[in-house]
């Protein structure tokens, strides 16, 4: 496989199994008539943590650099590209990656949960249909909000960035480690906006939802949109640059 | 032992157990009166996927290909049986031997639960009893129930592929890692067929519920039981050929 | 340290943390007012797999055997003490020391809730004191009972004979894999005795529960205390033989 | 980095992230409207473990001591602070360590939560607030009390002295281990005071409730503030002496 390919394929792969495994799961809690109904947020932080295990395993396994997050690019960029990836040719093909792996993935959630979806809206609980898109947060107040996002996705990337060297021959620690980081900063940060973490994870979930063929199926709350995106990418850039 | 020892004995311990574990989780939660009665889907999911992990551990470390499903086995012959297990010799006696422990499986389940499943059958809640051997979709759509089971299944058998070589010198990262991804797919993508990903864990303990000499035991729907060996096998086959 | 010493003292050390975490969680949930009243079997099934874990990764690391189990001690005796462990003289010292460790164990549990204990003997909820030393079935029929005591624990020693001398310089893993195999069994074989799976920890706290200077405490159910002697046992003949 | 800066800083960074997620989880499920409201004590178990795990393994990975507690800290000066760990000037620069780790990250927390703070007091369930910040002990008995939190402590500074040499060349084995320990001492020995099971994690985040500039916050609880610094310091001394 040529090398910019593989760039681009694993990004995508990994981003599309963390988004149908992540938005998967807040489908199966909070959709009508699903047999995860009402499983609470144990079983979203879990679900969310095994999904980025699970993604970031299959890309690195596959030779990626299983990022699956622009924060996490944007991080790596601001350290020392040269040092940590390799050719600036693989920034947008990265980038790129994740976009359309965020597509794909959101899309196949879409497909797979259609008939809940449908219930869902049936009863009126069209909220519960964008959750399973993007973030909604429990109080709308720019500071705080963006703070939030700063300091979840923050404690994310100082995962990263602290263990990327340290685990030896065991690259598959990695996935693992990162997977019970975001386990905690679901059950810990993510009780006040829904830790999108993720500008990719949010923003293009929410888009597909804004072109979704359904009616009825509500707003897709654009005047919240752009915190998951500037939080987490002043993360990336702030502990980007504390790792230079 | 035999090597063709090894591959029966092993495949039939290790699917056994997956059987034991597995439907015994949800016998626990699902029937009256029993100790993890109504403990939810979280419980199930995390059941199942120990039952892989525990089931792929002993199966591998006695020496065998742990498989314990035959759209896994199938995933293996298209991408390549030569390189990926060895002789063909070996693909009759470890289907057989997933039959065989699915068989002995489902029956320890039954003797194990006798009681509950009488007392389940008494509150005249037959479905549950029958979800203790097969799964049971919220809608019954032919295309939509076997795309689920088809995406379900192929993020199992993409992990299991984009793995098998990458753990280096520590194979028991493998039952560990799939087990993770057995929960993540309980937990994202079990919400509305209920999972099966496995056409022997469906079919044989349908099989079982059919013969089960107690009256009053329901019907076992064999109207779906299609459904969840179609649905793996595609996936088998297009996730195997991707891997080739 | 003395060799003698150690068989004995690391024994003793496990069994006293794997009783302390174990039935420490039991009353956590079962007991009246306590912070985890009411967290159900999920919390009790993971409860029971990380006092596995934490006390037979302290009994390794000291350089013990880390049984914890008379039914573990009888398979390694029956498949070959030799091989296995070494020393004869070995035997009585490891057994003693499980027994040790369970009284204390036990002891220590009582002190830690005794203000729990008292608040919930007030509340006559007496079966679960008792609960939080031994083991209570849901339905009394020796035959099921024993069945279910000897699959259980079946599982329980076929993972740890299959696995002893498969994680190569990783010897940290076995009390990993064992734990999340007690997990499993708590989960989906757990739902019919409450799986003692061990004599040790289910009759020596029964034998501090009779002790127990606490008026109005109940009854210790002497009629079904055989059983969980008798189950594992039986597996510790039938596993140990298999894998001579 | 000069060796003392990285004594200090690793020491806050973890210490830091350590109530983040600590003081985090216990915020999103007892404080109001939050979306892990009511998730219950296996939620807070898993929280406070992950935190443990992640803010050792990201102290671990920058080259840290990862205490984290001083509890630990005093249990290696006793069992031999030059061996364990090197220069005495380290002594109180982790020391100090731990202390700003704490306010920062019990700020950060305060912050993160603080719609959630005002929601919580305006319903006047102070002591949710309070919970957040410090432990609160089930029942007032002063001797229990310092036996639950001696205990709970003494199986976590056993754990560590344990396997501080064992995992070989594996070194990022011990924060998941502790991690897992950590989740097992709330599960089983959780349920009484709350497991503070470090001074520090305690005291601190208390004075900062103590100074905390909002009105109507409810008292800080300094009658019960000892046993909390007292209970896990004897550990501390105890286990860290049979570990000479």
């Amino acid at each position: 496989m040529d090398n910019w390919l593989t760039y681009f394929s694993t990004e995508l792969l990994g981003t599309m199994i963390l988004i149908v495994l992540g938005n998967g799961v807040v489908a199966n809690i909070v959709l009508k008539g699903t047999k995860g109904n009402n499983s609470g947020w144990i079983a979203i932080s879990a679900g969310w943590g095994f999904a980025v295990t699970v993604g970031a395993t299959i890309s690195s396994a596959l030779g990626g650099v299983a990022h699956l997050n622009p924060a996490v690019t944007i991080a790596m960029l601001i350290s020392g590209w040269k040092q940590n990836i390799g050719p600036f040719s693989a920034l947008p093909l990265i980038l790129l990656g994740q976009v359309c792996g965020a597509i794909i993935g959101q899309i196949i959630v879409d497909i797979f949960y259609v008939k809940h979806i449908n219930d869902t809206l049936s009863s009126d609980e069209k909220n519960n249909v964008l959750a399973m898109h993007a973030t909604i947060p429990t109080h709308r107040n720019a500071f705080v909000n963006v703070f939030c996002e700063f300091i979840a996705t923050a404690v994310l990337i100082a995962t990263i960035m602290a263990t990327r060297n340290w685990f030896g021959q065991s690259d598959w620690m990695g996935p693992i480690i990162v997977g019970v980081c975001v386990i905690a900063i679901g059950l810990s940060l993510g009780g006040t906006t829904g830790y999108a973490i993720n500008p990719v994870r949010d923003l293009i979930p929410r888009i597909v939802h804004q072109l979704l063929p359904i009616k009825g199926k509500g707003k897709s709350d654009w005047k919240y949109s752009w915190i998951p995106v500037v939080g987490p990418i002043l993360a990336g850039l702030v502990i980007g640059a504390a790792f230079i």
